[in-house]
């Protein structure tokens, strides 16, 4: 592998994939695809669902790979992630290891490999290393905010990415009016004074299973926990991201 | 005016344009394009580029419009702004007078609607309102991180969009690692304490002209100053940006 193409394709609705993302993916000489597993299926078919409408190079490979499993049970947890980024990486080059003549790779990386994505970390275990081109997909606060129809920022003003591991442990942030708060797996809001907060909430925001709700956290905020709930027993899983606004005094 | 889609368009790079951009495009009674100014000729132009590729719908009329100028002797700032998008709001229904059958009505933003955009502000003050839609478009931040090949966060940690104002008048601020400065007219950058800063900087980023350039900031920062003011006055203009990351104690 002589150069590795990382493309961003958005949060599950294909037509999110750039010109750009189009251009790169017909350039690569194979693809590599992380096999379905048993959870997030709806997830491992949006790479396949994009390439049979974008993919036209004949020439070029889709590779699958078997995405390597988390050692959950290490109590090193950098450890254990930087373990899991090995393997994957080792996952790649097996994978790869049959087309010799495939100098060009690409991967299809969910919303923007500059935003809470490991593939930029993961490609940088390469050895040796390949040329690496990202290509900027469309990203999951971008998406929730125009399914709103708000803006990230006030006028002039800052606002904060963080994630829902952060907000549980340390509460709202000192002096921030604006949260995104991605990679909330439990509804972190709930630890928070609600008073003068506004939430704008969004569920497998730009697929067909897209869900919103927005209002005053102390008005709704419950009424999204019991949305997440339901609609998590429902598909089996659920991803979910949310900006949280505050009045200034 | 029925429907009013706004539609994100990226930063310079007519292959950054969606694939719903460009449904979205083509699914428009009228586009409106603000005209040529006699500064900023590379951003009028980077529309008509666009266009030029994606519009292949024949019904769909391309109007200009004359951009007003914001009253910035009003010593009453939010009120000038408020004034000023009155006005260009105004301007798109003048523009739009000779097509009453245009219902649906497109604008193509800069970058993403979401992200420092004033277009929803102003389509706000419409009157009647239509139904707006937003498409999102890749933003500058994402531009410069996949340029650069680097993440906007730490694994795991936050980050803070922000203003050079802001930076300017306030300094780093508290408790940050990572900052997103965006709207920066004169490297406010250089009122930091540059210890242990990183600078990951841009301008023009996505365009032919894109300038790069990056290490610590105590070493590069001075640099930038020089390349800076060099292509400002190559260009006539200038837009920059930049991610800071200090290492934390």
């Amino acid at each position: 592998m002589k150069r590795l193409s990382l493309i961003g394709i958005g949060t599950g609705n294909p037509d999110h994939v750039t010109l750009e993302a189009v251009k790169a993916i017909n350039a690569a000489d194979a693809i590599l695809i992380p096999q379905k597993g048993p959870d997030k299926a709806d997830l491992a078919e949006l790479r396949e669902r994009i390439l049979a409408v974008v993919l036209t190079n004949t020439a070029t490979r889709v590779v699958p790979f078997d995405l390597p499993v988390r050692d959950a049970a290490n109590p090193d947890y950098p450890a254990g992630v930087a373990n899991w980024h090995d393997a994957i990486a080792g996952a790649w080059a097996a994978a790869l290891a049959p087309f010799p003549g495939a100098d060009h790779v690409a991967l299809l990386v969910w919303g923007d490999p500059s935003l809470y994505d490991s593939t930029l970390r993961i490609a940088a275990r390469l050895d040796p290393a390949p040329k690496v081109t990202v290509i900027p997909g469309i990203s999951a606060p971008q998406v929730l905010a125009a399914a709103h129809g708000v803006t990230l920022n006030t006028v002039g003003g800052p606002y904060l990415t963080t994630t829902g591991r952060r907000l549980r442990d340390h509460g709202w942030p000192f002096g921030a009016q604006t949260l995104v708060v991605m990679l909330d797996g439990d509804c972190a809001f709930q630890v928070l004074d609600p008073t003068g907060v506004t939430i704008w909430w969004g569920a497998f925001v730009g697929m067909d299973q897209e869900i919103l709700d927005h209002g005053p956290l102390a008005e709704v905020g419950p009424r999204i926990v019991a949305t997440r709930a339901t609609a998590r027993a429902a598909h089996g899983w659920i991803m979910d991201i949310y900006i949280l606004r505050k009045v200034m005094p």
